[in-house]
């Protein structure tokens, strides 16, 4: 994966989970060719703190007709569903397609260290949010903020790229900024944004 | 609404619902500028073969942050949820928006004459259809099949018009498109598209 040219209509699929307001919580993908264009949406539900996380988005993305298309997926962070940690690099090597993890700001892990001690298997949650590497910042447009990402199965150079040829409306990525939109508007009755 | 300027991003909520898995049939509805952005997604339910869709769909609209912008409303047919039929004038009215309805082909109203008597309010439900009067067929792509379209609360023309501007990726208008693509990858796990 880690040479592979980078064309503007690179299949992406993002991933985003709803709010908080059951014990299954929705994860919603959204397909995008390159930041313009929707190609499909596959949804599945992981466990609110559980552990299934890395598992449910290794079979979204394999179990889908758009899956031999699929260049990179792109997390909004690396845990889900509450404190559902996702194995970014097993996430990379089962589904054939590199990772990007995308923040919008450095993750505190003091605080995540603390939240994690209040779960089962604190240690193993802890090591695969270190285990995501390297974290670098890109300004994806000008008058806009930064935003973070991790990679893996792809190559940083690589990753900065498809993040910036994707974030066409807003400094977030289409394929992430679709799936947040999709994931909250059917979970809460409306989308909304950020805070 | 009849005599408004047609600008490139006019905002249009596309709605579709998903398969008829289950008693209560999830609606979703896309937000779009133009045919090129999703801007928000809403979501609601109606009953299998009942008659609550015009209400819904007037909630659906009103309800949302994105009301005050919306020009244009697009359904997917004139019944949902199975027979659930849709008053267009007065989604209209009382949504404020001008209102474009599409089909694949021309609606067999004797089909749907046998189907409405076997439920309740069969002569309430063929009225509802036959309201959304004159039909017109529109070529959007020129390499593709025709579409043909109804309106209320907003001139035949006009019309016309909005459906060719949106439907920028096929000969589909991109309101109803992933307003398609979301409310079937939702309920299926995975969008399919239509045979």
């Amino acid at each position: 994966m880690s040479s592979f040219h980078i064309k503007s209509q690179i299949r992406v699929l993002g991933i985003d989970d709803s709010a908080l307001i059951d014990d299954r919580i929705l994860v919603v993908g959204a397909f995008f060719r390159g930041g313009e264009w929707l190609d499909g949406v596959v949804s599945t539900y992981i466990t609110r703190d559980g552990m299934d996380a890395t598992d449910s988005l290794i079979k979204l993305a394999l179990n889908s007709k758009h899956h031999e298309q699929i260049r990179v997926i792109m997390l909004d962070g690396v845990t889900y569903g509450g404190f559902n940690p996702v194995d970014i690099v097993e996430l990379s090597q089962k589904s054939g397609s590199g990772v990007i993890v995308l923040m919008r700001s450095l993750p505190d892990l003091e605080r995540m260290r603390i939240a994690a001690s209040h779960l089962p298997f604190p240690k193993e949650r802890m090591n695969l949010i270190l285990k995501a590497g390297e974290i670098k910042e890109v300004v994806t447009k000008e008058s806009e903020n930064p935003i973070f990402i991790q990679c893996s199965g792809i190559e940083m150079g690589k990753a900065i790229e498809v993040v910036k040829l994707t974030a066409t409306h807003s400094n977030i990525p289409e394929p992430l900024r679709v799936a947040h939109l999709i994931a909250t508007g059917i979970v809460c009755g409306e989308s909304c944004g950020r805070v």
